[in-house]
């Protein structure tokens, strides 16, 4: 079983990503379950806007597709900015409705039967409203997403440390990032023995 | 297999509800494959607030917190006001909220293992701010959100008809209906065939 | 000038509401520039279910409703409950939501010209999504919501004390809280001596 | 009295934009008050990732910040993606959220006494998701929403055409576009006549 991870910061490489920080959480729990992760941090690679699949020359987003289209297991890790998923969230969003229309051999969207999770960073409250609008869009394409397949480190009231700036509340974070990988892996096993089929006409 | 539908309606029975005449699509399509519906119209039963699974005296919650113990399957259909689920809905998933301290004879959340999704109409746009709500308080409780498990009839730009006041796009709706009773069934047929397990420590 | 607070916690009275505790604030601050508020708990009046202004028999809004009329200010005010405004914040809205075809004397909906301001309280992340929520609602139905109009006290990561019960961050959301106050009474007294009009045909 | 429009299609020049199309009308409108608007398509500047006002080498968004900072009203004009504002939409905010630590002489936030609207087109239904997400960050940063300061063409159920391949519905929207630039001409009149102070310490 293989999992891609989308890094959203807005952070160049190789500055240290806060988001990151939290996902390897994730990463290390599926590792301990068999599972190999593919990192992307899309800030560094040309995602060009879009919502074709390959929007041409100098794209950086087909192999990141090629990686998803391979995989059983998404991951999704953003900072919230404004309260909301990162530009590079959106834009990955975007880049991923191509698969709508991109179907298997047995007709069936190309993520049917595959799992998606977030990751969610920000230096104040916002994890809510970004787990909402990914988790959202993420099911609309044909991702399934298993119950409490998130984590989160937020803090408020107001404008704090980020994630790498405090110890507060990584307990609880990384805790819930080992709950999100073994649901993630165990859904993707269970869709895996028992697929869903084509959509009735 | 099993399903409890909550119907999120404003309007009081027996006046006719938009939000039942397209769930009835999910419940007849669960139906052909052996699904058996048991329907809640929340309105009608005097739903305390609280967010405990029995608020005392005359509390309407516990036979529908019972039935959603008993069944694999959870529809939220609600109707769309000022572009969110209705108070009907939100009252549903505070109830829920109770359901996170809830665990079985394997320390699993109760909701761990159910399968969820979302029915929404509208006379005007508001569909996709519903499902991301309603879709991330039930991942939130642990439900699994399959893919494409939803379906909606709202219409734009501004204030129209009401789903039983036009024909428009109707078949989109039921097709789509009858896609997410396909996706909720599979899907819950996969997780009792391998199921979630309790968090990790 | 006048002000009416709606304070949609889910705990009846006259058990202690964290809501209210930081909206008095907003209301102190309010009332150190002449501004006299009217404080409605929703949850111990019989707001009942419906969108029109006046549910019938035995129906609380009337009340609140003329009062929203009569003033210049509204403030919602709601704790979070699984990362969303609470089910009488959602219902509030719904009764607002008949002012849309209520007008004045010279054809302008009656929310025109009046502002409004959220306050959130909840013990987990969830404010920005509820602000999002209710300042998309009001703006709907005609109130002008003024820069910075709102507070908020969430914590996070992960559920964890009440603002009663906790210290963290109070000063950060009540100086918010005074800003909130000052815009809201600021914004008002420029659109009562320079007030919008009538939308053109 | 002047205008920042900020169009966020992900399609770039001189390739026909919906979203323009719809912006068009309350450009025009503006116009007719005396407003005079300057257009800026996000897509074919280079707008880096990050969170200050100036990214450094080859950034495309300083002059638009300058131009924001000249003017009293901001339209943020968006596609609907996936349910959401566009990746450029997000990108903005992000940019914008540098405001937030600028002041004037009178240590005012920078987008004090601004207004802001929000223009959405999309193919299927989301419009008051966008609404919410885009002028809950804007309120964040310090612009005043006016009631009613927004119009959108969307369509639903599903997928269907784009507004300059339909003729539905323009009428609602073209006169919602003229009531929005009314209320965002006579809110930025009343501010500046009575502005709003410095937040309280």
């Amino acid at each position: 079983m293989r999992a891609t991870l989308l890094n959203c910061t807005l952070k160049p490489g190789p500055e240290e990503s806060n988001t990151q920080a939290l996902a390897d959480h994730v990463v290390e729990a599926l590792k301990s379950r068999g599972v190999t992760t593919e990192v992307f941090r899309l800030v560094d690679l040309n995602i060009k806007p879009g919502v074709e699949a390959d929007m041409g020359e100098g794209d950086g987003w087909p192999r990141v597709h090629q990686s998803i289209r391979d995989t059983e297991i998404l991951i999704l890790a953003t900072p919230t900015w404004v309260g909301h998923p990162s530009s590079l969230a959106q834009r990955a969003l975007e880049r991923l409705d191509a698969m709508l229309s991109e179907t298997d051999d047995e007709s069936r969207p190309v993520a049917y039967n595959k799992v998606a999770g977030v990751v969610v960073t920000g230096n104040e409250d916002g994890a809510h409203a970004v787990i909402a609008s990914v988790a959202q869009g993420l099911i609309d394409i044909g991702f399934t997403v298993p119950g409490q397949a998130w984590t989160y480190w937020n803090k408020g009231p107001g404008p704090g440390p980020t994630y790498n700036e405090s110890d507060e509340g990584h307990d609880w974070s990384q805790r819930t990032a080992r709950a999100m990988a073994a649901n993630l892996a165990t859904v993707a096993e269970a869709l895996a023995a028992h697929p869903m089929q084509a959509p009735p006409a």
